[in-house]
């Protein structure tokens, strides 16, 4: 099984920004971590703060993968053009927030992507990645 | 630990009720897999229609249980009542949706209950309960 | 033929509330009234001021009457899980209301229920009521 | 007793237009069972595509006949000037909708008619003409 | 002179829910201070979660009782049927609000109570029922 | 010197319609004292119910008339085909509105014509007629 | 008779101000002209930039004049204390403005005073000025 | 092939009309060009200024001809009427227009009859005729 | 214990003003009971229909005084700078409406004062000013 | 004469992605026979997922080709920055989209380049790029 | 050259009020600081809480000053008619604001002034008024 | 001192684009200019027209220099992405304007930006990068 974890803009500074939000611990740090307890899960990283590398990434991967993780960062409120590639493509998304976006400001609480994936996870933190690996193990997606 | 379920309005027909949004399996027989699975956990489960009931609910436990997993069903959009009972409480409180509500109608996008909740796990069918069971035993709470 | 009217919040007070819009009949002498003027339709009378309980008995009975009239009152205009009720149940629901709603305060104009019910009969006072049963007995429901 | 039937636009189509939402028997057809329903009443029908006209007949017979059955057809939504007549004439006018307007599309759920209408039927197909009738009848308008 | 006070959801937690915005007095306490103070008025208590329950009092006491104090906590924002039965009963009634709900969520800044009410007091704390009942003495309602 | 006055829809009902808000007197019998007044100006009437037959009028008389005022009735406030007439041609037009539009319902309170118009008069009756006919003496056109 | 014409901020700069808009008259020459047009009339006139200025004048004049003739200027728009004048005193009010307000700015396109006058004449130029006293000497206000 | 071109209000005045817009060619003009350009095919004109009338030729042509080729002027933002018919009918039908409406008042921007053409044509002038012919031979509709 | 009554625009009128709504008192006239009821306070009045004085005199008093009871009028619903006002100081305010604002038109139903002020007290009539004495002295601010 | 054909986001999956809504032929395959219908036309092609890339591309050629036909995709209804460019380059740009965009979701109803086209064509299929370049041949530019 | 700095309401307050958004400076201080920083300009000040005395003062000094540096607080969001003001003088103005509006509550994020400023200084604090005075000089305003 | 110019989309055109808005000079002339007027100050510049590159080069630069001038060009409106790299740096940032966006299209009158910044100059053409950096000067950030 492959599952695709894809960030969007800002998630690199992940541990340094705005830690009262995100927290502190850095996403590379997460991933290893993430990887040594599903060694049987083919796990790949990507981000990037270009909407269209997005786009292109989630071209590539979205037709051979068993599932994708999509945290679209600040562009889950605006980017007609990445949930139009969510439809285009054939593998399952499940949106991830590390924080909860409903709690934060108003513009944060409308989500583009939604309607093009199966489900979201928000406000668990960066358990929201390991969740969603779980969720896509027990439907053997 | 003790994780109380608190589910709202018409899942108590679940497995009748629109199957092909809800599904076939009854709340009852799930909860049965669910215990067997969380044998460490003081699962409680609890559901009425009536609003004020679920607020009566959410008071008795609030303050006493480790976690609570709730699905507001049609209450999710429209209560402010349950939603001020949420911030009374003391008990951290994940919101569980069966289907994507971000994926059906414009007022099923927002949800009251959001703001007041650590977070939420929308779209992912009844594995959205043991999901949330599973991120209450990784923060201890 | 089974058919079941259902009447929500403050339709209890009917001939002591606001004379002017909703006259000065009470429910129950009206009801006798129609009985007697179908005595081949077994027409059960269900009221409640609890959002909760109208719920309860729309599961009960929305499986197995031949036929709904539902005057949901206060309800029409707030609650998404009667709604979700009605979509969720198989006998056939007709809305009605006493008073032309649409031509009252604006708030009175959006009937949440309409898009679960098959029809609606609005401002022909309880003359509504008679109209619901006739159609139902028309459609052979 | 004389009521009048008053058509709006595309209203000449029935049986040919759109048969899911509008059902395939012609209005002529289901009107001379409707004559033959009620040789007390003198049934006069009249439709026209063009809004003015139906201004031009509402005049004309809005203050001779004891009720009026108006199905506007698409000016429901758009025509503050059939509605102005509406509030003109003195025969008491019952709003008909064949399929239900408040399942449709968001456009279709707001009535100009409404306000100036003793009250609606929609969505109980053709038969709505004819509880219509029985209403006036009731009255004795 | 009788005057009911009637509270709704979550104004049970009085003392131990936010009591940064609510306080630290339980209504109980204040309640019997309260009835000291005005040994000639006959004060009654009545809380209840339960929205539809809130509807069953009033009904019972707006017909006899010379003045209600109503703080209807989140169904302020949300209940017509509420607000309808303060439109069919015949007690004068005053919205008292503890908090300032002007200064706080947007949506706590509208209350469907209100046009149903003669007044309203708000944000001054619990003194808020004392100067309702001041007032309904001084209007010897 | 030629006037047009050109009246839209229910405007051949004044005198009838809703006499508290138009008036009891025909506008025949206004236009005969009319033409008295001004022996001096070629006035010219015309009214029709049909939206595209006041468009007809408009285009025949606005290129050859010195002025223009237009009372588009409902109209005023839902054609954009009328306002677009308003704007094709060359006359100059005044908006007449018999009652103070602003001060009726909300819907009333926007004209689509305005903005082809060099000017209105609103809420001064009949009298606005002649205060037109005065305005376009002064002004030569 | 008597009659007030009140004018609101910056139109003391009129034949300063945007000329291709209000033309090139300063108002004290028109004034002038009107005072010699209507020699039976006691014309008094006020100009103020001051919004409670306004309202004292209007307070003043409201109760003893027998026709206003207002021109709010820029608080047409956003004065409701100058509104709420208008509501108070018995002289009766018409609204004049000098451009076609209707078909300037959105913001100009709503008049807070014209619920409380009895018409108004826009577009017209000073001319408006003009016609409002005639419009007063026709109904002998 | 037969192709029906239908043009709505004020398009009569082609040439005449506001030429900075509309260009300075009468349709008529036009349309000899036109059918002399597809000799093979048979092209019907029909042009109205009342909504019903366009209405009863859509009605007319719309079951027997090939392709419609619509340019609804003013109707286009207003009409649900009009826009029915084109659900009714079973011939395709492309929007025409002339100017680009989306570039115009923000009330030309949205189209209602959009949702029941195949496409639309906007802004190419003229042109947008012809090019509206080569896509229905392309398709053989 | 000083505490400021400040009165906004047309408030001066009460008592000639739409009594209906406000009463046929004047305010000095009650204000003489007032200050007889509540000899141990240092009561003071002011009352201007200028906003920026009003703002001028909330300046001088709000840094001395124990409590300020503010009927802002019209200004109530527009002024920004008014409430600026009431942030920058340090008196406490209350705000005090006679009518019930939230029952009359729409844009009476919000307050920029309220975000500013410790509470309201509305629609009691003049005896919410009494009502707010009672309250400062409860308080002993 | 040069054409340039400029496609945004997921342009490229044509052919893959969502077939029933545009078809199944991508467009490498439809350009080759676009080009050999118009050997005397310099047709040029560039497709990129990334907003910015587009601007680029559009600023390299928009001072010097002869017309391009922009198909934006998601960034259609998004992109200021894109709009902007197309203000600022010289040559003319007609909007083209496969699909009828105004029959689909409601947030594809607004395109924010149409304002800087001199026209748009939709819905036509693949068929629109032809047409754009008929219409740029027919106008020489 | 001479430049006026007007500043609106609550402005005299500067120091006093909420200093941890205005600062603990007062104007005055200021005020010297900057006058001997430009000993060549002739900086001229003006405060006033009233909407209109700034209108008096801005119609005097607005067609014979060099620069205007408008701080016009709460007025900011409220005044058409200080708006007018602006547009009816000849002077250019630079709109100031010390704390940064758009970074607060919604209703300050819009300025009806600034349509008819040339451009506008926020957030840095009394530094915008330097600002100004600096680019006055190097346009030679 | 470390000071970043930061432009957007389509600024690179600046001198080329729509002169009467933007001017005719390039910003690497002006550039030249400036860093020759503060030689003390090390003033970097970056330029793209792709939002994420943007982002890359803020995040780059966002911790290590004293001050960012940043003109977002179109993104200012749409990108959240943007301001939360804003939000997530630890340079002060001042946001910088060519032209008076509140004086242009409705659109452009909304900055996501401005909330992450400290402050912001409009519409003083480039003379704003000028202040920005007196601004960072005088502050000594």
């Amino acid at each position: 099984m492959r599952i695709d974890i894809v960030n969007g803009p800002n998630l690199n500074l992940l541990g340094l920004r705005e830690p009262d939000i995100y927290g502190t611990v850095s996403f590379s740090t997460y991933l290893e971590g993430l990887k040594a307890d599903f060694p049987e899960v083919d796990i790949r990283y990507y981000q990037s703060n270009i909407e269209g590398e997005l786009i292109d990434y989630l071209q590539a991967c979205g037709f051979v993968c068993d599932g994708i993780l999509l945290n679209a960062g600040g562009y889950t409120h605006t980017s007609v053009a990445l949930s139009d590639t969510l439809a285009a493509i054939t593998s399952p998304v499940i949106e991830v927030h590390i924080s909860n976006i409903h709690a934060r400001e108003e513009f944060r609480q409308q989500s583009l992507m939604a309607r093009n994936c199966i489900g979201g996870i928000t406000g668990l933190g960066l358990d929201g990645y390991r969740l969603g690996i779980l969720h896509f193990l027990s439907i053997g997606s």
